[in-house]
């Protein structure tokens, strides 16, 4: 692993930190040992929790990279510590589901497990003082958030992200009902050939069980932040099987 | 006028009651003086204002009529009666937008006023107790409200719709903002060649200041139910002013 330099403190969300490196295109992600779910009405901190995403999340993403999907997430530092790829986050939040399950159902009355094929493509406006609404890929461009370009590229890597992480999820016995990405504009000052590398759209923040819905293929059984969201069992084993199930 | 004969009510609404007809192909549709906003949390009644939107909607669907949009109005029966095509209500409420007011500032905090071109077509599902939640084209689908095909069909029609109400309203010195349009499934059981006629989506329901965002272009005085919803001022005779411009 790699040594430890942390800069600044530039950000602190309610999952993670990020700080400045002596690379102005690399930031260190600190995972958090806190849990919040429902707007962050409901919070919890759980020891190991964040050694546990840092670790699922680069699991995730680096099998992600290897099939051609480029994210933020460059290597482990520590157990708490990874290398990413400074971005310029695009505010939006991008949901696909393969089961009506959470918001879907609430919102409109769908029932709970109805199977979505194709899968459904939603997008959400991040903000927190809003609830994070829902929104089209007009009202999105209208706001600025990103252009309709944009929205089309994220689309398209959220759903290509996702046949990947079912793939590597069913390997496993897990099956993935629907999950969150957010996605950065990384506009690399410096590339492998010393010139300003491509400004492109890739993968940012987090996979893990804290954004993707799942439960065992065989059982039912939950192994994701739903446990702690309706206190339907123990989180800890719950994210722990997780790891271990993708080999951590 | 047309003699009316109404039969079996069929349905009640917060603005209209609907009655059968000896044609199956044809209900009486009855505006009442009851004015509602806000989810039906503020109500009151006022008396003439079914006349007026009767009224209103008789002169603003036939104009659509004539330029080549059908809708359900056939034709005025006598002051808050009149004879329209009965048709399927696709559950939808098809919003159109040239500016950003009401809900659409109020989800995603963008400034009331700012200027939406191209116009924004948006969807929602027409449903009391879930507050109408807005939603795509594939949530739509999904739920098997309407087609993407007929959704397609819908957004077109109701932004042609709103080309032909701007031009109508703008000639009275009258802006239109925004406006909420509900379409339906006709299939006429017989046509003027005596067959079952060809299915096809068409306007339905109103088109009155309930429903549409007006503003005085001159002066900015409002014509419409924001008068109602944020107590502007008189009601009625906004109500009335709109009628008298638009000639009736």
């Amino acid at each position: 692993m790699a040594e430890i330099n942390k800069g600044e403190m530039l950000y602190e969300g309610k999952a993670k930190r990020l700080y400045r490196t002596d690379n102005p295109d690399e930031l260190i992600m600190e995972f958090k040992d806190s849990l919040t779910a429902f707007d962050a009405v409901k919070k919890d901190t759980l020891a190991g929790k964040g050694a546990i995403n840092n670790q699922v999340s680069a699991l995730l993403m680096g099998a992600l990279g290897e099939a051609g999907i480029e994210s933020t997430f460059i290597e482990l530092l520590d157990e708490t510590h990874s290398l990413v790829k400074s971005v310029e986050i695009v505010p939006l939040e991008v949901i696909v589901r393969y089961e009506a399950h959470g918001s879907l159902c609430r919102r409109y009355g769908i029932e709970a497990g109805t199977l979505i094929n194709p899968p459904l493509v939603e997008i959400g406006y991040k903000n927190d003082e809003l609830h994070d609404p829902f929104l089209t890929d007009e009202i999105a461009a209208l706001m600025g958030l990103a252009t309709l370009d944009e929205i089309a590229r994220i689309k398209y890597l959220a759903l290509i992200t996702g046949e990947k992480l079912k793939e590597i999820y069913l390997k496993q016995g897990v099956k993935l009902l629907d999950f969150k990405l957010e996605f950065g504009r990384f506009a690399p000052r410096t590339d492998k050939w010393g010139g300003p590398g491509q400004p492109r759209i890739i993968l940012a923040d987090e996979v893990t069980a804290d954004t993707c819905r799942l439960v065992d293929a065989a059982t039912g059984e939950k192994l994701d932040k739903d446990l702690f969201r309706f206190d339907l069992g123990d989180v800890g084993e719950g994210y722990k099987k997780l790891l271990a199930k993708l080999g951590g």
